[in-house]
């Protein structure tokens, strides 16, 4: 079996686990690791190329674009033009209509594929709610978040004056309602009233039920563990009623990893563009014979 | 717009509901009826063509088939071979990859497209144990089945010496395993006990728990209802317990006729040949604007 050459571009949290999912999957071969910072050699990189440059890496078929989302964009431009295609888990859901439009031009140029925003919302639960509407196209879907820990909300409450570290939890209300319940640890002089009126009045947490309390240690609350509850009642042919429901119990990033390691398999059976993973036939996401998946799955 | 024109062939059960489910999709346009009575006219059909032959309706795009699954093989193969496409229910699950092969090749020779065992198990179900595995590709997925009436255990029953009508309903009772309640209106001379031993006996109860239950009236047992509660418990690159459930409580026969129409419009944007629904990508499923589905769902 000719193997999947992939590379890990970027190596924080989800580089990480990137690594963990791209070695436990039977069809991929890791070239390599880019990271600017090619010195200190964690561990488990040992045995593996580290480089600053993915060109340095010589022949890479897909790279998995752990980076910041803000650094996606370009990124990705620059990869795909190589003739390498990229994956990402980009998650701002408002700008992925514009990120895979601009992708889509570099990777037709550049005979490459990119698969957008391939992680779990957006990404798994993006097919789920795409599903729910192929079996009742009439209806309200709601994704219901947590309970687990949100690293956007936690930045924002850390960027507030006298915070010294913060982390904020998505507790679901229902209907796709959350409350955030936020532990700050501040600064020496900080007021804690101050601090938590200052995080109620931020635009992240302004339109939601939030809860803010004084800890002494933000390092001892953390857990990447994560849900979703997704509910869709809705209406099949002209029969109401029809009820559905998903939900997951998952650490975080490791779901993220692998389904961008999914993500990457699929992009070797895509012609050359940019796809959001519901453009994407569920069945390439796997490893295996066509005929035995279909065996077994359908 | 131009509308998809589509013909229902074969009006039973899943008939009925796939006219409602066809006339609620505004891109679809409901060409005819195919039926082998064309006398009867039920008072639902008044306004449309009913023909005993799918060549007397003209233009057709795609055909819902609507027939009992023994006959789909011919009956698909010779729409195909017209250039119409085709979507059915087909519900023998170890056949489907032979019927999608012998498909695959008349839809290739005259370019059609057909997407076989497109209800909800095989169907839509199918869809979400290959999304679970994408998530984490090792573990167990259960797929538990019910409450709700199973036609092929109700018909086995049936054809029991001295049962005068049957009704099985399938019992979830976790990781697969299901229990069979199977009610009986007896032929005038028929022992109980006799007919009790008989139908645990055969093949399609031996080897579950059956419980068989004497009642006056099946009709006034009847209820489409039926339900579905998926679990995988998995691993996701290396880490482990990544808890997944899909659950559904749904009326049956409007749920397989609704994603039938789902499908019947995917036909439309695949490239000649035969499918399964885990082959073509979710987004095709929906009525609407690429890029306006993408900004909503994903």
């Amino acid at each position: 079996m000719t193997k999947i050459k992939a590379a890990i571009v970027g190596y924080g949290n989800i580089g990480r686990y990137a690594l963990e999912a791209v070695l436990a999957a039977e069809d991929f071969e890791l070239v390599g690791v880019v990271r600017r910072n090619t010195q200190d050699i964690p561990a488990e990189l040992s045995g593996y190329k580290l480089v600053d440059d993915i060109e340095k890496l010589g022949k890479v078929d897909v790279a998995l674009l752990c980076s910041p989302t803000r650094a996606i964009g370009p990124l990705a431009a620059k990869v795909l033009s190589l003739g390498i295609n990229t994956v990402d888990s980009f998650d701002v859901h408002s700008d992925i209509v514009a990120l895979k439009h601009s992708l889509d031009d570099v990777a037709r140029q550049h005979n490459s594929v990119a698969v957008v925003s391939a992680g779990w919302d957006p990404g798994s639960d993006s097919i789920m709610r795409t599903l729910m509407l192929a079996m009742a196209p009439k209806g309200v879907t709601y994704t219901n978040f947590g309970p687990g820990m949100s690293m956007g909300h936690s930045v924002a409450a850390k960027a507030i004056n006298g915070v010294k570290d913060a982390l904020s939890v998505t507790i679901p209300l229902g209907t796709g309602v959350h409350r955030r319940m936020v532990y700050v640890e501040l600064d020496g002089g900080a007021k804690f009233d101050e601090v938590a009126q200052a995080i109620k009045a931020d635009s992240y947490f302004s339109s939601d039920e939030t809860h803010i309390r004084q800890v002494d240690s933000i390092d001892a609350l953390k857990d990447v563990g994560h849900g979703v509850h997704m509910t869709h009642k809705g209406v099949s042919g002209a029969t109401h009623n029809q009820l559905f429901e998903y939900s997951m119990r998952i650490n975080n990033p490791a779901l993220t990893s692998q389904f961008m390691v999914s993500a990457a398999r699929a992009t070797m059976k895509q012609a050359a563009g940019a796809y959001t993973v519901i453009e994407i036939p569920p069945v390439n996401f796997l490893q295996g014979d066509l005929d035995t998946l279909i065996a077994k799955l359908v």
